[in-house]
């Protein structure tokens, strides 16, 4: 069976370091393994417009954005297909039969949508859309017969639904459908960037994102004001690890050798860390270190981004092409639906042939 | 504005007698009054799919049925969209969209969705497209651009749940969808036919239907055990008319020049109601006339069947035309949902230019 990856993101701002950290890194080294017969990246924008149906312009203006991150982290779409989830009219089709398999109460069970729910002071008011989207996001896995899906634990309730209506759906119409597993970060410490401001995640309305794009003098300025250890206060104070965001983002980024090249008073982060620890060394020392190792590895990405940025009209070719393979993967699995559930009828010459000769006898 | 008719049937049984006097009879009417513009008739397969996921053969095998009771009734293809829903694509794509503008509370409250899932017993276990049926119906509607729809009372929250969509998509996207109305039977007696044995509604599980395809002796075998007046014992009893199906059926089917031709002893319904309420009336003999004025109106519908029941891959031939002039309708009315959701990237020029030129500034 070949190895095949679906993946994606909403298209509701333009990537940042979480992102990076938590997901678009490691999705370039799986494009880069070799392992993997296809790899299909999606832009959900279908999946955005449940919860921002009245800010179509929002979801539309960043789908351009999201492509240049991709590209610009090293997604190559000679080797990944990056396509626009609504162009894919297959999927809301499949949605709709799969809609049949799951049960109201199976979905009000979904912990992650209660989460969500919660999250967005949905409650009394929660979209269909949104209510229902873990059978949407079973449609994007199964259109492209998916067998990895790259995704944080919090999803693993999706795919966990995604694989119940995999196999009810097999076992009512046939053996048709592909069952997904979940693929974990390897590095736990990766799993989650804090936002600048030490809050636990980084969120565009809350303003504590370091973007891919930025500038250089953004990030600068965004690392020197970060959120450290408030008990820190003079340069000989000890000072703390823990809620420490510029040591988390050490930990998430820096490299050994970029000590040689930016901080060679130190041998490695252990003996940073070490001497933080126990007092004499400075937040401004630290956060310069960081600043350095970010641009270092911002600034390739940054290159590419600008390379793109100048030829927009050929971004929109990637994804013109990779949608076109996606639409055809996606066509091809829904008409297998479709012959198992035996809705082809006007395909079905046995179906016309049998009607007949019950009325003519 | 073109005057435009969607209707439909879920094909999960041979259609009788009770869908003929409650809807089939005045499409009929409809389709021949010249008044509209645009006639849909959908075999609504998905939506019988909903609540029937796992016995599609049971739907499968009832399209041709409900096409063959379509033609007999003398729906004409000529005048008359004949289309198989699941064959229209773009009403999941629609179904998809309207869902987020819906909310999970406002369904529940559909009095119609509560009754059907009352009468289902499905409660706890109600599959998620059975109780989303009210938006994928929205579709089905607008996406003809349909302005009547010609239902029964019980259906009115389902018209006014698309009318709320109408109006919500058309105020967060601009001017797009048409708002339907819906049209009631003008006669009230005929707006539910009760099944042979008094109960208020034909059911296939009951046994209760009097079949538009039944053999003329099936029917007379029906007429003459049916439920009548359990107090009228003896011909010289005085007979009840409420609750008494002879007499509905009567009232839903008898022409006045019936008694000439079946029952000369009796000018009209009046007369034959009032004799059997004094009393010295046998219901064998009502029910041998009852019997004479269906196997009347039957009986060129059952010769119309006949004719193309001879012929199965030309009525799938015709099921094939009119799905194609409802493909093509829905298509329209997709292309234009999604230029008001601007999710046409791929068509639109103007972004394209826009981002190009905002990263060249």
């Amino acid at each position: 069976m070949p190895k095949i990856i679906l993946t994606g993101d909403r298209p509701t701002g333009k990537l940042h370091l979480g992102h990076y950290v938590g997901s678009l890194k490691r999705r370039v080294e799986l494009q880069n393994s070799g392992e993997f017969d296809k790899i299909f990246i999606m832009i959900a924008d279908a999946q955005a417009l449940t919860d921002n149906a009245d800010n179509p312009e929002k979801v539309r203006q960043n789908i351009i954005e999201v492509a240049l991150d991709y590209l610009s982290v090293g997604l190559d779409p000679t080797k990944s297909n990056i396509f626009i989830q609504s162009q894919i009219p297959q999927l809301t089709e499949l949605t709709f039969y799969y809609m049949n398999l799951v049960t109201v109460a199976r979905l009000q069970r979904n912990p992650t949508v209660k989460s969500e729910i919660q999250m967005r002071n949905f409650e009394a008011s929660i979209p269909v859309g949104f209510f229902t989207y873990p059978i949407s996001q079973a449609s994007d896995i199964t259109a492209f017969k998916a067998t990895t899906v790259p995704v944080g634990e919090d999803q693993e309730p999706m795919i966990e639904q995604a694989r119940e209506i995999v196999r009810k759906f097999n076992s009512v119409y046939g053996e048709t459908l592909v069952e997904p597993d979940i693929l974990l970060p390897d590095n736990k410490a990766c799993l989650r960037l804090p936002g600048t401001d030490g809050k636990a995640k980084m969120s565009k309305s809350l303003g504590n994102c370091i973007y891919l794009s930025d500038s250089p003098a953004d990030v600068k300025k965004k690392v020197m004001s970060m959120y450290t250890d408030p008990t820190h206060i003079k340069i000989e104070d000890p000072g703390k690890l823990e809620g420490n965001c510029v040591f988390t983002y050490l930990d998430a980024f820096c490299q050994p050798e970029d000590f040689a090249e930016f901080l060679p008073d130190y041998k490695n982060l252990d003996e940073l860390k070490a001497h933080y620890q126990r007092g004499g060394l400075g937040d401004v020392k630290v956060k310069k270190f960081l600043n350095n190792v970010l641009q270092k590895q911002l600034e390739p990405i940054r290159a590419r981004r600008h390379e793109y940025e100048k030829n927009i009209p050929e971004v929109y070719k990637i994804l013109q092409r990779g949608t076109k393979v996606a639409y055809d993967a996606a066509e091809e699995t829904l008409n297998e639906v479709k012959r198992s559930m035996k809705i082809n009828y006007f395909d079905d010459e046995e179906l016309i042939r049998v009607q007949s000769e019950k009325y003519s006898s």
